[in-house]
């Protein structure tokens, strides 16, 4: 990769996390499935906050979790998306430059808040979400800071984002600007449910514009309507330059142009709350990637800062991940 | 005590706080002395806070953070404070009402924003807080609701008030109504920079409206200006009914008409931030005292109480009180 002053520039949903702790009974309740994302009005989210415990708010949203992480481990980092000019957005903004990613989006002046995601944590350490999209989703192609993407080694877009058709208008022309100035792009899958929403486009997508791919098994055997695991890896195998596949417990499986490559997980304290491990991985994965590592060596730096991720409360890793990396893969 | 529908009332300053894990040295930057509180003016907390690391949102507050306790304890409890009609004012709503606390003053619609608590959380787990009050000051007279006070088997105020002139008048009139309806006032003096700046106000109230005296080691010193906790301790003996001291590490020493009652600490696991801890001391003693239980009972569940907030990050318990209680002092 050509020399550029970003090394991952993401843009997703700008959000602000409301973290409560929970009950199995409190999902059913609401019919809601556990360990997915579903979208809900501003009506909803109200009537549902209101019905669940004491919260803690922390800045969320997936790519810029992951843009938290590339910055916490040294990596330049770029963040692009929109949050509305009040409280929860100036946290939001704070957050993430506050650990050393630029971000530059407009706050926006009008029209609805800032997202928030209701996270309901049951006592498994499983994390379901409920996302008012708010501002977020406020964000047309001619907000995108073109040049910033065109300066990144690698374009980071979150799935999630294909849910707002001027945010997935926005997203594709990004990815062509940043080809054409010699970056990569890479996608995460985000959410099974999302991919459901959207399979036929992701698919096209994956073939044609996306040099990385992140997905977990549910998303991956959503996206090609495999019975299994393994057909769904044989589905994607040389679609894009790479595939990493995240398992949770089990690790990561990471299919390139040198096959198949199985990464351990990192066990590193008690399961907390998994909310960030996905965003945590790709960040590692990223840093390792930008700096020109092996891909075993990408893998298990993305399997280290989930590891850390799920030992606490919310997505955004409280743990200083270059000495935890400096500690784990010296 | 009589026969009423609350078990303690509180009345405070209405603050979400940000957590933000910080090195020693920014505590030497701002000039902050560690481990208390100073008061800061919206433009300083902003200047403040830009500095900073990303932080994690909670609702806080001294006695709203008691009054909380109360409430998770199964205690009948009643929180009085302002905040504004914005998102963090939302936020604080929703968490003491969330855990059954009775929260009816009503949001301000005009003036400053809700107060804000920057807690800066060092690695030896001590917390050093900067406050803007903003909303919170604007508690009148005749903004209480004295029907609940009046209500109330116990009143409780935090000597923070003090740093208002307009919540300090609401404050003693309220330890009026309390009394004169045959409830009882407690009063925790907060911070030794607090009782500072108001000493000689502290002293008269402490002889004249205070039932039960939640006070630490600093703060009891410097109340009477003496030269060891010993001698303070023989000072402020027979002021009131009951003086519960705290001394971190060493647990708690309470002077009542039957002597003097030391209570060990509870270690509950590794001191994570030590916010909170004299709230939730006073939420245990209070729910204990309000249950008619002996003066070292109401120590113990103080002491548990504050042995368990200190295993977490922020002021407002993550773990079931109740069982907790039922598990150590069943």
């Amino acid at each position: 990769m050509s020399n550029k002053p970003f090394d991952v520039v993401g843009i997703g949903n700008a959000i602000v996390d409301v973290l409560v702790k929970t009950d199995d009974d409190v999902l059913d309740n609401h019919a809601l499935t556990k360990g997915t994302m579903a979208l809900v009005t501003e009506e909803q989210a109200e009537r549902l906050y209101a019905s669940v415990g004491p919260g803690m708010e922390t800045s969320g949203g997936s790519a810029a979790n992951t843009l938290a992480g590339v910055a916490q481990l040294g990596g330049r980092a770029g963040f692009i998306g929109r949050v509305r000019d009040d409280q929860l957005g100036a946290i939001f903004a704070h957050d993430i430059r506050a650990v050393g990613a630029r971000f530059d989006t407009p706050a926006a002046s009008s029209g609805p808040s800032t997202a928030r995601c209701l996270i309901l944590v049951t006592p498994d350490a499983q994390r379901t979400m409920c996302t008012y999209l708010g501002a977020s989703v406020q964000l047309h192609p001619n907000d995108l800071d073109l040049e910033m993407v065109a300066q990144a080694r690698m374009l980071y877009l979150e799935g999630y984002l294909w849910d707002s058709d001027d945010a997935k208008a926005a997203f594709i022309a990004a990815a062509e600007v940043a080809r054409a100035h010699g970056g990569e792009v890479a996608l995460s899958l985000s959410d099974a449910f999302c991919v459901e929403r959207h399979r036929e486009s992701f698919q096209e997508l994956v073939d044609g514009h996306v040099d990385v791919l992140f997905a977990n098994e549910m998303e991956i055997t959503s996206l090609y309507k495999a019975n299994s695991f393994e057909e769904a890896a044989d589905q994607v195998r040389g679609r894009c330059k790479v595939v990493a596949l995240t398992r949770s417990e089990e690790g990561s499986v990471i299919l390139n142009g040198s096959g198949t490559h199985r990464i351990e997980p990192y066990k590193l304290g008690p399961l907390v709350d998994t909310t960030g491990a996905g965003d945590l991985y790709a960040a590692g994965f990223l840093v390792g990637y930008t700096q020109g590592q092996s891909i075993e060596a990408c893998g298990r730096l993305g399997s280290l800062c989930a590891g850390q991720v799920v030992t606490q409360l919310g997505p955004r890793p409280q743990a200083d991940l270059r000495q935890l990396r400096a500690t784990h893969l010296g």
